[in-house]
């Protein structure tokens, strides 16, 4: 198994980086303007819809203000069964975002893609809670041949 | 050990790119601004000094246009013993690059944070050589507490 790792810190506190995690208008600010679905909740389904294709994700572990994680349960071959896990600490002036794509099964070249793609919308989401203004798809950065 | 991987693809060609990867210019125009030694040799030491530290590589592997590999010799503890590896292909409109930062001990937080920072160090290669303009230390994009 191999992981995609990130980390940002956004000046702003931790419920906002929370809202932007765990509703469906912050999603969309960030990620995918088509989010739909409940993600305050464990159990919740999230759904992402992106130019390319989508991602159902299912809510599997939530903190207020700390953490949240999810599991793929549609979406790429390559990414069912994966977690995404999102951890939030406070440090001085920033909230520190540890974030994990966990349990890729082969460090396939589309997971060199994807762990690039994260970064962008993890600078996404740092720019929408900080500025109010993410860059979701499809006004997303754009990094290479699969978009 | 645990490794960094991403993926750009660039609208140029290989040997710009290689370019970008080989000349202390190149490097210099989108990774650190000081950045001094000769890449263009196998054996080579290339010296890069940021405003938060800095790293010495020495020029393990080299295919002109396919390939460069550099192990880390001076530096964050974390990263000596390190290597960094560059693959360039061709395809379609793209030249497509795929990187590793291999080897790391432990998933420690450090490496979370430097995963997302070379996201931002391979889109601003790819800006370089694109349009002639990086963003280079110390005009890089900033993600965290830690620069």
């Amino acid at each position: 198994m191999v992981n995609i790792l990130h980390r940002v810190g956004v000046e702003a506190a931790p419920a906002e980086i929370y809202t932007a995690l765990t509703t469906p208008e912050g999603l969309a600010g960030w990620w995918a303007s088509d989010t739909r679905g409940k993600g305050s909740d464990i159990g919740g389904l999230l759904q992402f819809r992106f130019v390319a294709g989508g991602f159902d994700m299912k809510v599997v572990e939530l903190t207020p203000g700390e953490h949240v994680r999810w599991e793929v349960i549609e979406g790429p071959a390559e990414w069912i069964g994966t977690h995404i896990d999102w951890k939030i600490t406070r440090a001085d002036t920033y909230t520190v975002v540890l974030f994990e794509h966990e349990g890729w099964r082969e460090p396939v070249e589309f997971m060199y893609h994807c762990s690039t793609k994260w970064a962008t919308f993890l600078l996404s989401m740092k720019s929408l809670v900080e500025t109010g203004k993410g860059a979701p798809d499809p006004h997303d950065v754009k990094i290479d041949d699969w978009n």
